[in-house]
């Protein structure tokens, strides 16, 4: 049946992707866990694979016979309800299985969820098969962001991927583009997938504003260093004060000087030059806030960033194995820029009002992370394709530098 | 003239209610910093006559030289503009000046400060002088929040004052207050005192919801107790869950059970049964939150609280040196539960619309704490009088149990 | 009976001397705990208190009620043969009983005393009697070593008392005293009080060796800084070398430089220029050891020091309450500066051949810690008179700074 | 020539016993660093490597090139001397080089050092190969702690290697061996290789004491465990209680209880039931002095061991690939049992009278550690062939349970 042709031809394009993203790094490469926050690359190989296992066809798929029943326990990441689970800091600590067996395990699984998809069972359980993948994206970006930071703790600077060099900077000076505020409605409408975070529609009230036509540079970036930046307390949240001197940041994650004093960034294809016109990526809410201060700017809301990018008409976004990092953007328009890096909001993640997490343990999903939280928007560089959308709510603790993170300012009218 | 003498008799009616908070206890007890979180009593009194020598005599009262000029290092608390100062964590190392010279400290300043007010300086001053009057009324509080946590790591259970017995228990049963939403406005609108988080006043959309008439109380909590509230890990945050798998709780601070089983609460009048109708008290946003999933209700987020509680007409707040404990509602009107507990809500402590902070060192008084805080509302019985008001913005991290706080529920309409 | 009579003398004399030593402090002086290591004066002076409660009135004085059963839970230090105790790290939180109760407390105890010892049961508990007397001597040093620290991290340097300056310094050039080694016997001979560890005497086999005339001084230290003696790694042990970088160590506790670059040290006299001539002191057994290192020679094992010493004739310690500081050696003996600071020596605490703790509870007095210690050797300018002897063995930890350690060199002949 | 045809065959032979003891591991296996005290099996393979780079090739073979320059930062262990070094506690973090590239750069550097032994300045060079081997034989026993450490933190508890099951038990009951003690000598006499600690041969005077015939097994300690030994304070050094509590340890690592209350172990060929007659491996030195203290006994110091050990006559060791772990005696004498475990004594590692390192940067390989541990003797079933001798001196601190290490009691006569 087409419906079904096409679920499995879905399925099988993401489950190959991650193998894709996989293939360049060696069984050595896919065992490290250089912080708690990361994970090892076969542990994300399994766990994406574990979520089929333990939500698909242990529920749909008649007398499916586990791969391994102490998978159940190794490879759950945080589903209280499913049982216990193998203490997440201690991930770079399991050695077996090995890379090779884990994609033993994927072809297994792989396999048997083909078969359960050609079934009125897998109709039935179209929609966890679809919320699976849409996982296994997420995972897709964990791992290529996982893995750039296992390398980056590498003294030797080793490369994921020979990587495209950057484009030719293309300069485009910051406009800001004018929004009337009002009354406006954010938030999913149901056509299409979408998170349970994302429902529901629901109106919000915004007073008039601008947003910045481009990302924040690394030009720019530099320039705020030079400033004494990272040293002025009096533009920085008092927590960002302290994470600054209790951490040493002194520049972006992954900026290091060379011999001349030149910045360089490391990058999926190596360490080269920070180029000034590249969006500048991988600060934390703390320092993309500091630096809105500097410049007389502030972030965007959630609410005013969807408004202003879902009025922004269509737009690309852009995926390329051997071009891992963002680039400068295309043109002046919104829609040329958003996508290369995530982008920080000053909305603190929260249900929305009239918020209902999805039924079962798949509610975990994303409404027990709502503390402690900001608001992402937009899409990286790193985002699989047609993975993120306007409505689409990343998150991540204010301290956190290792995602793809950028700046887009914002300012009252 | 009338108004300076209105001042003059405001400015030591708030600086002997400190004296007077302090009095009961001993050189000893107010040396005592019990955790990084807290300050000893003699610190309180020194931080906020400091605030004065700093802000007001320093800058309008010519000539005037400070009392030590080593107490501006020593008794600053986070003004980075100021200058360096003494770490927060290690007040209750400096046993020196003892609390019989800050008691000079505070007679020398207020003589100074008296002197000034009624000149045309103290007139230029005023709202500075206003601000630190406030100031003093917030350490007020933390004085007692701080003092009680001191004497609870005493394995004696002092008593900071005896303390009127409770109020026997009106047993209110929760009545639902529905409010139709829709766009409202909060914020203060500058009749009166109000710190610079308080504004601007700005419209916000809100959907129907209704609010509890009353908050939750103890014995209402030890039921959700004895359900398994403590174990159950899918009514938490997963940070929630965390920090009580991490701190062993399985109460509310300061709840220990006797010999026979029953729970009993540590008060500033000593360690005492708890009563089933008095409001719950000291419980961190993460169990506030895990309590009302639990009911099947919701934290309300600070629009919906104080449009609900602006519109309830005036209400009365208790503040006795015998009873600072919370006490049971006095009726079924929302009047009549307001402020005897601080009450959390589900938005993050963020700037309003068009925020702007206080011009000066002042300036970092509210803004630089707007990350990883929770907005709780209302005030409670150590709340000093005439400071608490509906537009009052009160802020703690979310793991915060030793502030007087405590949880009033909201449901969707 | 004269025997009471100067048992009764002797107890009077001791118990004296420790309310003259926390006389000079405030009760909130008294208060401070700096560190897990030090504990608060009046900690001090009720722990002695209670070591004569639990372990002679309990036992010996019948129908002795205790004057707060509360405090054999506060007071108790280590002994786990009693039961629970207050944890150690908390001792700084426990503002009551405040120094006035306490002092009531050690009033109460020292009338039974007196009763007691002028009592057959009295004679009886002799020993015990004694034993507390030079538990209370150890600490009276403690209380000195304590309270310094605690003074010390008041950014005011405020003093413990006036002291007299330091005497002009007598520049004694070292010399190297020779010992044949061979057969000899070190250890209590069982002629007076002893502590349990320094039984049984017993056969140690020492080659020739030469020790030290005097302590290296704060000069010498001096010149072993500016000789990058703290940067230098091939000078540390490794353990020594990871202390440095830890704690960033630069030059011995207390030091300081001040404005003009000449170094300071704190004493409890307040902060006052170091003197040349005075020997170094407040130095871990790692700075010993590289000092040592750096001059081509090593520190002493406790036998060789007590041999050399025990065959150095009677020497006269020194206390004064107004000179609670290493002094400069009145001359080249041995017995000229023997008793100003506690040297380190290489031997690790071990139990001599045939050790036997004492039995009770007072058997964990020294046994229980003879692991991760280094013997210091001497007695210093703080340790009570009559106290020390040649045949004492002091222990702290290699990373120990707030005792008064010095270091005196040895050589292989 | 036959001397150097026998170097290099002893060259050849130590080498290629690493690389079979690696092969079992998969690469993700030899990544793992599984605490800061274990190291990965692919940085043992190339630290050893390096130390001949280092010292050997670097400075006697005129021309040699390193094999990659970045290897002396990623390679060194703890030489300050030599320069920089990779933080010990990241070696896990670093994935590349790989084990394959780690073959390659063994293969290099054995290749020029085969070239290097068959030259006169391979003769001079004698003396540092040699020390070399024996650093290398070390890291085999290391390899194989640490690679039974990483295995244990996987919840599949997998095997190392299929190992033989234990030979059927032999009960021997303990037989206290008398020896008279008096002036005797201990150390190296300089026939054959010694580690620089090992000298010199000194005298040292013993007391008549006894030595257990055995080592103490797990059926004794089954039994410690039942009597309630890790509960009660009264058998615990005070700072091995502390470490009992933190850590909460409640039986040797690697034990743990099946279903059914029996007392598994875990070793390299997976987990199994303890043997009773088998020695008890993998306890603390704490652990090892409280059940010295519940048997009445005590732990040798190293003199007596070592003396006791001399005079008993040559005894086998074993090392068998497929063996493992320790077994039961083969008869009463001390040599049927000496070897299998790590023997902890009451000694603190220091240095010996008159010790005096090697010189040159490896000086730094023994003595910079000689604080914080206790001496061990005798050698384990992971030692290999030809590397302990009665003067062999291992040194851990007093926590550490990784290493195969036991426990042979002493008692006073």
């Amino acid at each position: 049946m087409v419906i079904e042709e096409a679920r499995a031809a879905a399925f099988g394009a993401v489950r190959s992707l991650t193998e894709a993203l996989a293939a360049p790094l060696s069984p050595e490469d896919q065992t490290v866990q250089s912080m708690p926050d990361t994970s090892p690359t076969k542990w994300h190989r399994a766990h994406t694979t574990w979520f089929f296992e333990e939500f698909v066809l242990g529920d749909f798929a008649p007398g499916y016979a586990a791969f391994d029943p102490a998978y159940s326990y190794l490879f759950n990441s945080y589903y209280e309800a499913v049982g216990p689970r193998y203490p997440r800091p201690g991930r770079g600590l399991v050695s077996r299985p090995g890379a090779a067996e884990i994609a033993r395990y994927r072809d297994a699984v792989d396999a048997a969820m083909v078969e359960l998809i050609d079934t009125p069972a897998g109709s039935k359980a179209a929609g966890l098969i679809e919320l699976g993948l849409h996982h296994e994206q997420q995972h897709q970006e964990l791992l290529l962001m996982d893995i750039k930071h296992v390398l980056s703790r590498n003294p030797l600077d080793p490369a994921y991927l020979d990587q495209a060099a950057p484009l030719p900077g293309t300069t485009c000076p910051v406009e800001w583009i004018p929004h009337d505020g009002g009354l406006v409605e954010i938030g999913h409408d149901g056509d299409g997938f979408a998170f349970d975070n994302e429902y529901p529609r629901h109106a919000e009230y915004l007073a008039p504003f601008a947003l910045a036509s481009r990302p924040v540079t690394c030009g720019e970036w530099a320039a705020f260093i030079a400033d004494g930046g990272y040293e002025r307390a009096e533009l920085w949240l008092s927590d960002g004060r302290a994470a600054v001197v209790a951490e040493g940041w002194e520049a972006p994650l992954y900026w290091d000087r060379d011999g001349a004093g030149t910045w360089t960034v490391f990058t999926l294809g190596g360490r080269r030059p920070a180029a000034d016109d590249e969006p500048v990526c991988h600060v934390s809410y703390y320092e993309a806030d500091a630096f809105a201060r500097w410049r007389g700017a502030r972030l965007p809301t959630e609410a005013e960033w969807e408004h202003a990018v879902a009025g922004a008409g269509p737009f690309r976004r852009r995926f390329e194995l051997d071009g891992l990092h963002p680039i400068a953007p295309r043109g002046p328009r919104l829609a040329d820029s958003v996508g290369e890096v995530w982008e920080w909001t000053v909305s603190a993640y929260s249900p929305y009002p009239g918020f209902r997490p999805a039924a079962g343990a798949v509610g975990e999903y994303n409404g027990k992370f709502m503390i402690n939280q900001q608001v992402l928007r937009g899409g990286a560089c790193v985002t699989p394709p047609d993975h993120a959308r306007p409505t689409y709510r990343n998150f991540f603790p204010p301290s956190a530098r290792w995602p793809f993170t950028g700046v887009r300012l914002a300012r009252d009218l």
